[in-house]
């Protein structure tokens, strides 16, 4: 069984669609809806109700639209749409979050870089999901002055560190062989922690070349160089920054899809993109992201990658084909995207 | 007087650079040179000295090249080359750090962005210096599980965001009156205070159009359409990170300047780039940012912008005349560098 979980904003559009691909390539899965985020804080006084993260505990994938919703932005934090996401993550220890960057040959005109440093794109980064500061004790207090200040503390143990350099270097040994580390060594001691389990674990990987290369460094070389980049792996806020910044090198937000794996292969399957409550409901929405999720949860989650393979020939025919939706420049609509699709899966 | 710190790498040649500008531009400072960082380390086992923060205290303002030093990057952190810059920020209470990026047209070539995106890049990135996840308590512990774990307290107070926003408020009254205060606010109670506060300063700056953004997409628009910034206000460590990748979208990080001031306009003045160890001593270094930051310096120290606007248009003139070092595509030398500027500036 597939937990749907659409959310807010842009969601339900995309995972409509999403769900029409699946159908069309003869998948025949068994969906069960629940609602997530901001529509879930609507029904029920909670981002992430009890319902929700029952029936994703027993999926055996979790197909994720977007949350987020402006309305809900005064909400006290714990009860924001976010915290669905944030929530699902820890809840279900999805720790490992896979996010392939790769410029469709055919989308050479979508990305901001020149075209000839676009082409180079392809790597995936391997961000950490359930700890840094993301995780670690937070709130308000008062300074001995007696001003408010807020903080966050980060944090990585050296088994944490050593799980997510594992799959960083597996990913890195079924691509190029090449992993760069990315922190921030030089001011961070959760940093220094990472660098050292991580040159401890590469002695597992001898085929592997490691590097490390702090967070600022990289932010830079993402745009100046990006073909030198195969996998990235990196702490759960770094990759939150540089997977967005990758994603826009490579074209449209509106392209890339990702995996959230726990330890035994279950997965949560989501778009990078967010709700973009700017054109939610009007039908402008790129569905590709979600359709390419949906892509990566028959491969990962389901064994199914022949039909992974399909859906993923068929996304780039409909672009060869000439589909565009509006962030693409074009003036497809979300389900006419779909339709472009299914047609060329036919 | 000013204190003259080359610091590691390239530091010393790109210093020579600056100071023979100013002298050529008959500025007639009197500077004051000490050691700091790897090179302070092996003179003196520390990489910041007393006798050298000694001379910063005394100076008007501080011309620093670069530190870091691969040779060291074994020491413990106290006594790495960083922690001299670190220090001397922290101990100076340099804590507005100004970096703009704009893409010198001569220069439309250096840019990894498509020409038309690159053009649009005229923006000033203020960065808090003196607090975040850099200087709170930090440290190994051992977790309950008996794990090594690495810790770094991420923290603001409500006075720290306040002096730092209204930096940024004062830099935007002065171009376009647009400020984008950038954060993480849907997950750190940090960020939480710092768009809380950043809103309440904005009711002294009527004039300023003010607007938030989380950080992933702030890296991710500055790729997009980094036109559409004018001054951007953010913390320490998501300013490290942003314009490392701001000035690498405005050409080669060779290029820019930056300032780091304290409450009464005493500055500490350096490029943007490391002490790329790499090509130290090779005279392959392009000696503008700090030619830049001497520019700086002459405008917001020393109260004299009209010197300044000479550097400057010398840097201009230079470039418009072919000058070229390797990082932007051409085969002058570093002191070559220097005297396009010198010639520009008869
Ligand atoms: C919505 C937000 C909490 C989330 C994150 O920061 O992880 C998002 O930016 C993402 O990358 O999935
Ligand atoms: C050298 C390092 C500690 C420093 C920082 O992180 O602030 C550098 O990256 C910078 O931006 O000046």
């Amino acid at each position: 069984m597939i937990a749907l979980l659409p959310g807010d904003g842009i969601g339900p559009e995309v995972i409509a669609e999403a769900v029409r691909v699946l159908d069309a390539a003869g998948c025949a899965l068994d969906f069960q809806q629940a609602a997530v985020g901001g529509a879930a804080y609507r029904e029920s006084g909670h981002p992430l109700p009890e319902t929700t993260l029952d029936l994703a505990r027993r999926a055996d994938a979790i197909l994720f639209g977007a949350v987020g919703d402006p309305a809900c932005d005064t909400l006290e934090r714990r009860l924001r749409p976010e915290q669905a996401i944030l929530g699902l993550r820890r809840e279900l220890a999805l720790f490992a979050n896979l996010r392939p960057a790769k410029l469709f040959a055919e989308l050479a005109d979508a990305s901001a870089l020149r075209p000839e440093v676009a082409a180079e794109i392809d790597l995936v980064i391997v961000r950490e999901l359930n700890g840094d500061v993301y995780f670690g004790e937070k709130g308000m207090r008062t300074t001995p002055a007696g001003r408010r200040q807020g903080y966050d503390v980060m944090a990585y143990d050296e088994d944490e560190v050593a799980r997510i350099a594992r799959v960083g270097f597996e990913t890195a040994m079924a691509r190029g062989r090449t992993l760069c580390s990315v922190d921030k060594a030089n001011v961070l001691e959760t940093s220094q922690l990472w660098r050292d389990v991580v040159t401890e674990i590469a002695s597992e990987y001898p085929q592997v070349a490691l590097s490390h290369m702090y967070v600022d460094n990289a932010a830079m070389q993402l745009v100046r160089n990006p073909g030198q980049f195969d996998v990235i792996v990196t702490g759960n806020l770094f990759g939150d920054i540089l997977s967005d910044q990758a994603s826009m090198c490579a074209g449209s937000i509106g392209m890339l899809p990702s995996a959230s794996l726990d330890s035994a292969g279950k997965g949560l399957y989501e778009p990078i993109h967010g709700s973009a409550p700017d054109i939610a409901g009007q039908g402008k929405a790129n569905p590709l992201a979600t359709i390419l999720s949906a892509a990566m949860m028959l491969r990962y989650s389901l064994g199914r990658a022949e039909e992974a393979d399909r859906i993923e020939a068929a996304v780039a025919a409909a672009l060869a084909g000439g589909a565009r939706t509006p962030d693409l420049g074009g003036t497809l609509s979300t389900s006419q995207m779909g339709d472009a699709v299914i047609e060329a899966l036919a």
